[in-house]
């Protein structure tokens, strides 16, 4: 059940010997991630946490999550970055296109338009509302706002009780919000202070939302510790996520710097947001990096793919497919055959999904693109535990052999400087 | 009320005397455009659509729009690409983020997933249905395919009635789906033979599932009337739109070959995916092509915001904001005062939107990204219009000062070969 890269595209354009030529680099990266010895190895507590997470914890969280499933209708949680871009990931993955049923789970904090608010705000009228803070310091701007306005409207709708229907994630011990729970009496869980916000969405960030919403965090999670285990192997040719690594750096040496992850399920829309998150902050910074996009075809078969087939080649491409097909569509007969399509009655939707992807391979291959492939045996939570962790280490793995530290974001700070600036904060006027 | 270019953070990566050199190349190129003399000139119905558009035609969109408002808890619309993105990206901007109330409109077609198929036969079990299906040919596959499902579902549940439930858009005379519209008697809409896909959403494409969705599609077209009106003027200078052009080329001709969609409007986010297809569509081709990517800000701050201040320096930045404060949200002040934000008590969140924009583009151009601002000065229905109509008319002078076709898609081809191939279409097999 673990996720394999298919080479079948990506022979045409990487020689075998260039993949073993980044063998030593790849098992001295290993040994850096695994013995904590390289940049920023005070954020590797992701990397052993499936395994590690605390029983009491998963508890604590289940129980958690049955107590807002009981009595609420819409739980808002509000964070921005690894906040938030986790829960939405396995969250589009996961749960029904259209709505889940059972406890609604949205998002704030993510943005500062006041139009969304107001529009959440109306959305959220005569329901019954619970909150989920998910913030390390309590003060980024962005969630912090939110949460501001919505205890204000959770107070004046509960009073005293509002405490009870905030839960706040934090660090264990500092921080605004930490003080603001342990004061207000909300219930809490831990941001692990080794893990960064980008590689949080097992932990407490994402698991407790996700539970709310349906998700069986459980196979979640052992689905990502099984890809802890396989995926600690060393050698190069015997680690999926390694081999995504160095594929990636040696068509990056070659000019292909922009990389475009397909796939023609579209419930991977999240994961395609989560996995630019990252990529792009762990390895845009000192003026390198490939750049991540992301398309859902066929719909952008129909858009982004004449690029694709005929643009300026700098591109590659990785296409994430489902093998197993679970569904049971099947094209009707239809007698007058006006649309042409008896040819496919005896097909499924996924036959002929997975046909398509073939098909759109050959043609970018054959259009200069080079394509990786990973192939997801089955779209459950197991595998999709497995998935995330496979990109988490990959993308460790790919950003140590591109020479930066995988786990800051120097970069993130500079427009946060300037609008504390322009907005005249106290310790940053001009 | 017009689309404005802000040339403020541009200044310094652009000389006007780089701008003055396009003059002549763009006069001539709006000659091509004006007295169709250009490449693609076949397909130029959309510049004078707004203003010709015809009010029976109009008025027929709006009674059979209210036709289905009156009947109906879920419109299916089937389409993809052009016949899908639009809507979408119009519905995303106007209406409320969690739902409009009335009768909701859904997409279908524009993938093949069977996953995402059952789940929204699911949705729609025991609702009352109606659908529209746009494709110009009638055998595009994947709309072709969803519409034989979804055409059996509707016999199945409403017999000979199914046939009052299903609108067609398509084709004048030709077609698969004008010879089952004309003999099943379904109402149908006409794609104008002139207007590809890409340009189509001001036509009965858009405006027919935009009016049942609750848009007000007169002051769209008011909108777009006006652009069509102030954007014929040829002079480089004084349209905002050839100056956009005009500005990416020149970034284009400098290697700055991604063009990032950036706004701190969550609702862009549909007009992102809609303006990818127009603009990758139309100029990715011969090799050529500025790689059109898209982020939401402040989300895509925490995320892709890494990689914009700090990666690899081929990228320039279009930020599209909103400029009047429609909204009342104001932060509310805290005793406390534990999240630090007491300095913000006084200012609406439109404001600090706007400077975190401003922030935003500073620290960016700061760190290398050139910055085109667009400023539209509402976000309502007529100004949706214009902004369509504007990137449309910037867009085809874009790929003409590139020396590319803007009206064809060869590339789009190659997968429909391979993919008929492999399914063994008949008259396709290898």
């Amino acid at each position: 059940m673990t996720v394999k890269i298919n080479t079948k595209f990506i022979q045409e354009f990487v020689e075998t010997n260039e993949l073993a030529a980044l063998e030593d680099f790849v098992a001295a990266s290993h040994k850096k991630i695994h013995d904590k010895t390289g940049a920023g190895a005070e954020y590797l507590g992701w990397l052993d946490w499936p395994s590690k997470m605390e029983e009491a914890e998963l508890s604590r969280l289940e129980e958690a999550a049955e107590k807002v499933k009981s009595d609420t209708d819409v739980l808002i949680v509000i964070g921005i970055g690894g906040s938030y871009l986790g829960t939405k990931a396995v969250q589009d993955l996961l749960l029904p296109a259209f709505g889940a049923g059972g406890t609604e789970v949205i998002f704030a904090g993510h943005n500062i338009s006041g139009r969304y608010l107001e529009e959440l705000l109306s959305h959220i009228e005569g329901k019954k509302v619970a909150l989920n803070v998910i913030s390390k310091s309590g003060t980024t701007t962005e969630p912090a706002i939110a949460f501001r306005i919505l205890r204000k409207w959770m107070v004046d709708a509960y009073g005293e009780e509002a405490a009870n229907r905030i839960i706040v994630t934090t660090d264990e011990k500092e921080g605004a919000l930490r003080k603001a729970a342990d004061k207000a009496g909300y219930t809490s869980f831990v941001i692990p202070g080794d893990i960064g916000g980008r590689y949080s969405v097992l932990t407490s960030v994402g698991l407790l939302p996700l539970a709310v919403a349906g998700v069986d965090i459980r196979s979640l999670l052992e689905g990502a510790a099984l890809a802890e285990s396989t995926l600690a192997n060393p050698a190069l040719m015997e680690n999926d996520a390694y081999l995504y690594a160095a594929y990636r750096q040696i068509l990056n040496s070659r000019g292909y710097s922009v990389e475009v992850m397909a796939s023609f399920e579209p419930a991977m829309a999240g994961i395609n947001e989560w996995w630019k998150q990252l990529f792009g902050e762990s390895e845009g910074k000192q003026g390198k990096g490939v750049f991540p996009a992301s398309v859902i075809y066929s719909t952008d078969l129909h858009s982004m793919g004449q690029y694709l087939q005929d643009g300026r080649r700098m591109l590659f491409e990785t296409m994430v497919s489902f093998t197993e097909d679970q569904n049971q569509t099947e094209i009707p007969f239809d007698e007058e055959d006006g649309d042409g399509l008896n040819y496919l009655v005896e097909k499924s939707l996924h036959e002929v999904n997975q046909t398509a992807m073939e098909a759109t391979a050959l043609a970018h291959a054959e259009g200069g693109v080079p394509i990786l492939s990973l192939e997801v045996p089955k779209l459950d939570a197991q595998h999709a535990g497995y998935l995330l962790y496979f990109f988490m280490k990959a993308c460790a793995m790919s950003a140590y052999l591109s020479g930066v530290n995988p786990f800051d974001q120097p970069g993130v700070e500079q427009y946060k400087q300037n609008m504390f600036e322009l907005l005249g904060k106290p310790g940053y006027e001009k």
